[in-house]
């Protein structure tokens, strides 16, 4: 994947929610940098503060809580054409609950805090495309409580094959029962009797 | 409390997030219309779509998950100067999940789907104040998911305790308890040790 298709993709997600002029586009992209990384590179460690918002070109990135017992919890995945980021750290500018990676080989577009707030405080419509991904973010973050909170192991699987299908088919085994909130045994067997 | 002062509230809070003119602060404040309920009173129910997003004066809402067996799930809860409603049926115009009351006497402030879609469509700073107050619902949920996956019982009531005491101090404990993901009796325990 080349730079110049990177920028059409992030390009086509903005103008898909909102009207920017050309010259108020090319303001938004060349605040954006290129990142590769290679499978299961590290982008943000628990306690450092999250300075950037990505958006995924290739591969995903994954947001997890690490565990004492050197175990983690997945607790939010975005893929391409999705932004995602350790929001509570990169909202407050405070230390982060949670680390981020990517599982598999990824292209990435990140932009900066600061850029990102100089952007919202000029373009109206900016504020648009956050509060747009925002919301999507948050109705997956409530579905994932009543995930944890009210549905069985078998609801829940089959809940995240409907809305989120990806998730299902791309994470490990190991990320998807954390994501669940179940045991790697029981997922296997939900994954053998479909 | 009158509806002068209602007003002055929902007013306040705006202020204190985007900058309005006189003129558009008018504006937002004619779209809000009052309700003032009593206690356990309901104001949605599961399945139906959520309408109306509100500005708590005083009391409080509480969205919910109600179970098969009669029980319910505290979701979220709004306090006194907070938005909330059941978000994301509001959202997407959907079926909810969830369902709403009031379990104190409270007054409410309400504006409607579409008159809240024509503000952000009409003032920039609309979208601010949505915005923000997205923001801090969403860091709320995200905090709820790894209360729920990642804290011990006793975690989670200090972490409520140090973040959010009104949420202990002020729901009784059958709601607390289903907020918290642990059994009234693990939760008396907790309270009864400090």
């Amino acid at each position: 994947m080349n730079t110049e298709q990177m920028y059409l993709l992030l390009r086509d997600s903005i103008l898909r929610n909102a009207h920017f002029t050309a010259g108020e586009l090319d303001l938004v992209m060349s605040f954006f940098k290129v990142r590769a990384t290679v499978k299961n590179e590290r982008l943000l460690s628990r306690n450092d503060i999250c300075k950037n918002l990505y958006f995924v070109c290739r591969g995903y990135i994954r947001i997890f809580n690490e565990l004492d017992n050197g175990n983690d919890i997945t607790r939010f995945v975005a893929f391409e054409n999705e932004f995602g980021t350790a929001m509570p750290s990169f909202i407050c500018q405070a230390q982060s609950a949670a680390s981020i990676d990517t599982p598999e080989d990824s292209y990435l577009l990140h932009i900066s805090h600061s850029d990102f707030h100089f952007l919202l405080d000029s373009l109206p419509q900016w504020e648009r495309i956050y509060r747009i991904n925002l919301e999507k973010a948050y109705i997956a973050s409530v579905q994932r409580v009543e995930m944890l909170t009210m549905m069985s192991a078998r609801e829940g699987y089959e809940f995240l094959l409907s809305h989120f299908p990806q998730v299902v088919q791309r994470l490990s085994n190991k990320n998807l029962a954390s994501y669940l909130g179940i045991k790697q045994e029981t997922l296997s067997r939900l994954k053998s009797r479909r």
